[in-house]
């Protein structure tokens, strides 16, 4: 049998390697596990896995339309937000059409977009973010999607409200453009956009959420995207039926209620982000302002060797060599005790691989 | 946005339409629950939601290699065997290739074909049962897989091994066949195919199979193929990293376990099954011997009066008019208590209907 040509140029998604018993900072996870409203939810409804998941979702939509004050028909949860990407690709990326990202960004825009057989385009970072101007250039009649991951993984980083704007407004109307705001919740810049007003005034905006990063749920699968009712529709077709399973839609809908963890999440996050980055100035290593869960930081060395050694020594966080950032490192932000273990690792490695270890 | 034209064909899915209440024979679910080995491993792992699952769900793969005495590296799994379905075209189905299914059978398979720009080419059923003959006489140049359901989904019938294996021999290896097996565990008939057997003599054959019927798992997404490593490793390359969500990974391993639970399913089974052919012979309804937890029958009126009817009774079960069979009805085999609630409500409906009620 012969494989789809654009299947065959696919590249295997590269996960962050763990070691039994390291501490993991490596996939940007909840540092607190997930929320315990969820977990109670799960086990109360772990007997009823014997029946098919609601198709709609719709509990869990109307919950989330009445908190972010938009219609449930603007609402599609997915089986992961990379799932909804795929399926916007399913639904616009015209045969051979064209998607623009950045460089060095989450690699499911190009997966999503190989898999329906399209071509992508990619434009440098600058500074670490996303450079919407020269986005902007890439975008020509084949453009079909334009994906932005506001804060970008793996840098950190973000786009303002006014730039978002003023991109979106730039951006011919037969062009979706998709925010990929999985790590939104942590970010706390007062510019940082209020995308959800912009789909008010932009009827080829989708913004996509996750469950798997602020509410710790990454284990249940479940994201959803915000977007104007007709797109959400269309992307409605190529959803497989049964797609969110019925404990993730469950448990989801809880954790939106678990207010108390959300808050000890944010506020841990804050300090450490900000330990972190002060740590990071008094090791000499250059890091990207982070909006995230997680710190990207420029080593001026081999990511993959010190990965391994950071991991010898008991931690595991993400060289970004699959990313395209061959001497950068990822780290997510744990809890104090992780982040300061974290610190002694690097600080070790850093020594050692300088002095040519 | 312009959606893509195959996906502008797509037509939604039509789910068993539920009543609050009612006992649901609709959707093919295990009347005693999920295995509860798999309720207690939800309840134990419930508290780990916060990590992503493993991309390659390896304890689950392994366990099922030894079951099967395959290789692990011969087994896919998927979020529902659904998933596995669209994989499966999004890694061989060409731009505009062909795939060959019967006329009247799960409609996901119509599904994947459009949602990758290709066209279906159906066959009559034949008695109720999947025509191989015909099949193979609608298999061209353009077609990249044949899809058969077997036991068929609604219809309940079978294909036998002497039949598979005469199709597939004749079948050009240039052409995957994919034998979608979610109801196998139900089958008693001598010849129903051996069809992992048949995998060490093709190497164009896929099986699917899925946790949501007889281990009772149909809320958490989970299913799996089995085919040649080369198959399973280029269809790999199409599948989402985290799919399969960590809990449906360790309950389907759980419930592999479960032999007492799958016994006693088996045998309500056919009991069940035995005991509703016997009724249905009594009030004159035609019904094709089932391998399957359903039984379809031709009732010879409107089905989906019908059901409205016997919904209103107390009991929802499948109008088989979304399958192309009007006049056709499929129940769940239930418990003993529901499979004989189910007749009375049937018997009330058919009186009222054919007295013109």
């Amino acid at each position: 049998m012969k494989v789809r040509p654009s299947v065959a140029a696919m590249q295997p998604y590269v996960p962050g390697e763990l070691r039994p018993g390291a501490v993991k900072l490596a996939s940007n996870e909840n540092p607190f596990g997930p929320s315990p409203l969820a977990v109670e939810t799960l086990r109360r409804d772990a007997s009823s896995v014997h029946l098919y998941p609601d198709q709609h979702a719709h509990r869990l939509r109307e919950k989330l339309a009445r908190i972010y004050s938009v219609d449930p028909d603007q609402i599609l949860v997915g089986n992961g937000s990379d799932e909804l990407m795929a399926m916007l690709a399913g639904t616009y990326l015209q045969h051979g059409g064209t998607t623009v990202t950045a460089a060095n960004t989450f690699s499911t825009y190009e997966f999503a977009t190989l898999l329906y057989g399209g071509h992508i385009r990619t434009v440098p970072l600058l500074d670490g973010r996303f450079d919407l101007e020269a986005t902007l250039g890439a975008v020509d009649d084949a453009t079909d999607i334009v994906f932005i991951c506001n804060p970008n993984n793996p840098t950190g980083t973000y786009v303002t409200h006014g730039e978002l704007e003023s991109f979106l407004s730039r951006v011919p109307d037969r062009v979706l453009v998709v925010v990929d705001e999985a790590y939104a919740e942590f970010a706390t810049a007062a510019d940082f956009p209020r995308s959800v007003e912009l789909l008010h005034q932009f009827g080829h905006l989708v913004v996509l959420r996750t469950f798997s990063k602020i509410y710790g749920l990454a284990g249940l699968r479940v994201g959803y995207a915000l977007g104007p009712a007709g797109v959400i529709r269309d992307v409605g077709r190529v959803k497989l039926p049964f797609n969110v399973s019925l404990l993730a839609q469950a448990a989801a809908a809880s954790a939106l209620d678990d207010n108390e963890f959300l808050a000890r999440a944010v506020r841990n996050n804050n300090e450490g982000r900000e330990y972190l980055e002060s740590e990071m100035k008094r090791l000499g290593l250059r890091c990207y302002p982070s909006q995230a869960n997680f710190i990207c930081m420029d080593t001026g060395l081999d990511a993959s060797a010190l990965f391994r050694r950071i991991m010898e020594l008991g931690v595991t966080i993400r060289p970004l060599t699959s990313f395209g950032l061959p001497a950068s490192i990822r780290v997510t932000i744990g809890t104090p005790e992780q982040n300061r273990l974290f610190v002694k690792c690097l600080e070790t490695a850093l020594a050692e691989q300088r002095s040519g270890g």
